[in-house]
């Protein structure tokens, strides 16, 4: 709860925010109808009785649902509010915006109709149970802002009991954007995969989603290094740790940040502001790739960076700075992509899908460079783009219940949403 | 499940729903952003990093929840599916195109957002566990198809947690609307009310709910008879009984229906298909009030009622015969007021404030008659009258948060939904 107060830099943006939310209507979304009621006949189709009829339809057969409701074209925006942006737990209801905010993005990017969920509680048993009894309303569940590492068992937990995907934005979602902008880095540094040597700062949730995603794409787990708030995380430390910390831990004799970076390639903030300093940048390689993700303020700011390196790619979760890793460049149009092949899951193959589409997009443009390596969100490439390559995958790594038949018409549908 | 089948008379209503449902957009329900979000200075405001400012307004002060987000106007339509329409226990997947119908009815008719929840449970303690957590995303939760007796169990235990009202459409919406149609029936009959017989045929969810608003309202208790399929609910009787039951369990020597509806001046069926006979009308007062409200098919169908009773007034929950006896013109009502006086609960004085209201319309109207005992769904009156009805009604006894100043102001705006 930091950094909230009015004498902050962003105390104007603040002051708008709080004009913008407070105008009729309050919030930011709105039940529309697309089919007009109007009169005893449409009464008698919408409601009762002639609604028995899908209703017996989907009872027969619950696949039906998906052709009769607005099920497989819904997403649940679900939280506890343990772990809302930069503020920390501020519990479910003040997170409101925030899940209001992602279900927006969701309809303004992909066409997605999404509803927030809060659960005003903290035991992950229930959770899961309250979750998995909810999902058959929807197509998908994207969990938000869930504390780690109780996230992880929420996510993997539910999405063994559903059928639906279960995505974790500040996990998955982060992770594949990250991705993005590191494909590009590294062709851009003309690196090598296999031999880039990757600090991570931070331990959360998205810190262990991407070294997950990371090692899946191929870098080598022997070279990626994690430091949560204690240093290192090495083999044989005992304190602090928990099993998804576990996976992580190397034989080093680092055991701070400032011993582990030097010589890294590569710096992977998801931590705290000022955490980067100068003189750790200094120690990296040559054209260092370093994303200082930290919200509202970076590891380290992009001015600093650049005053010991000027070879350096810098990327912030900012707007204001070149490279923004923002996350709305990939779960609307995962989900759009899940929802449309009725995914069952968004695995491995359709995360690493996405990611290099996200970056190919920026390498096709004509500012690609270091200062360009991802897409900017309104790019309006990324809907008719993004979503064809997450579906091939999706169909490819058979978890997808409906073949897209006609990728050309699909990419016409995206292209109107 | 009985009323289902392809040959049956509402079989092309049947085949229209069902196309009309699968039409694109799928379902009758989308999201839509009342705010534009074009360029990242409104995904600032909307989102990252301005979205922090009503997050913390609302940590601070969870009542700003009204201010920031949607709560204060968005309602959860929540069912496990146990009692769906006249289908039963369908499950709470099947039940959601009734669910997304109770939303879009909202919407057309009291410009509410509503929201579908399907809960995969049959657990009561669970159901109310789960509702009760989530219920913190908006500002009232309408219970639905919930059967009895657990309906009244979670119904009131919920109530008892949350702080938003907790309305069982099937319970109090049903009784709601039926007291508005005996209201305008007594009248029309000269009857007092202290010494009518009435006789329930059922003792579900909306026959208990009947006999207690109608018994708030002034109706002797010991004039109440109610019939389940066992027959007279009497003082001594030990089979199928409940607690709800018990309340109505009267000292009378009938222990059919047959033998009850004798010299009765009102029969009100919540029960099945064929339940009332001619015989039995035959045997009733002058001038005898008939709701046969059983759906599709009402207990008795008005045209065998005229052949013996040419006097009666007769209600059912038929579209294509006078006197419909429809929920649509309770619920949309309640919650719009309710959300506007961000009242606690919503009150028996509330329930009885609708149900004269709703009442005086048809009485305001010209053709006020036994055949127009409540308005039609479409009376555009309804959306500007009742609600400030219920208003009144939920400040005077103390439920309501919010007090609207301005009687006239507060009219402009129902009628500009």
């Amino acid at each position: 709860m930091t950094f909230y107060h009015k004498d902050s830099k962003n105390s104007v943006i603040f002051d708008e925010s709080i004009k913008w939310h407070s105008q009729e209507p309050k919030g930011k979304l709105s039940m529309t109808l697309p089919k007009p009621i109007n009169g005893q006949y449409d009464l008698a189709l919408a409601y009762s009785p002639g609604v028995a009829a899908p209703c017996m339809e989907i009872y027969q057969n619950p696949e039906m649902a998906y052709e009769y409701t607005g099920k497989g074209r819904t997403v649940a925006v679900i939280t506890n509010g343990t772990a809302v942006l930069g503020l920390g737990n501020i519990g479910s209801l003040a997170s409101k915006p925030v899940m209001e905010g992602k279900c927006a993005l969701m309809k303004r990017f992909a066409g997605i109709d999404a509803v927030d969920i809060l659960i005003n509680s903290e035991n992950t048993d229930f959770l899961i149970d309250v979750i998995s009894s909810i999902s058959g309303t929807w197509g998908g569940i994207n969990l938000e802002d869930i504390k780690a590492p109780e996230c992880f068992i929420i996510t993997e937990e539910v999405q063994k009991r559903v059928n639906i995907p279960v995505f974790h934005d500040d996990q998955h979602g982060t992770a594949i954007v990250v991705l993005a902008g590191l494909i590009n880095s590294l062709l851009l540094t003309k690196r090598n995969i296999d031999d880039c040597k990757i600090v991570i700062n931070g331990a959360g949730a998205a810190a262990i989603a991407c070294a997950n995603l990371i090692k899946k794409e191929g870098f080598n787990p022997n070279n990626i290094i994690i430091c949560d708030s204690r240093g290192v995380i090495y083999k044989g430390r005992i304190d602090g740790m928990n099993k998804w910390k576990e996976e992580y831990a190397v034989i080093t004799e680092s055991r701070t940040l400032e011993e582990a970076i030097v010589n890294a390639d590569i710096f992977l903030g998801l931590s705290v502001k000022g955490a980067l300093t100068k003189k750790m940048v200094s120690q990296m390689k040559n054209e260092p790739i370093i994303f200082a993700m930290a919200n509202p303020d970076p590891e380290i700011s992009p001015d600093d960076v650049k005053e010991v390196r000027d070879d350096a790619i810098i990327a912030t979760g900012r707007s204001d700075y070149p490279n923004q890793v923002n996350n709305v460049l990939g779960f609307p149009y995962i989900f759009r992509a899940a929802l449309d092949v009725r995914a069952s899951r968004i695995n491995d193959e359709m995360q690493i899908a996405a990611a290099h589409a996200i970056a190919q997009l920026a390498k096709d443009d004509i500012n690609f460079s270091k200062s360009y390596i991802i897409p900017l969100p309104f790019d309006e490439r990324l809907k008719y783009t993004i979503p064809i390559a997450i579906a091939k995958a999706a169909d490819e790594s058979g978890v997808s219940r409906k073949k897209i038949e006609n990728l050309m018409l699909y990419r016409d549908f995206l292209k109107n949403l």
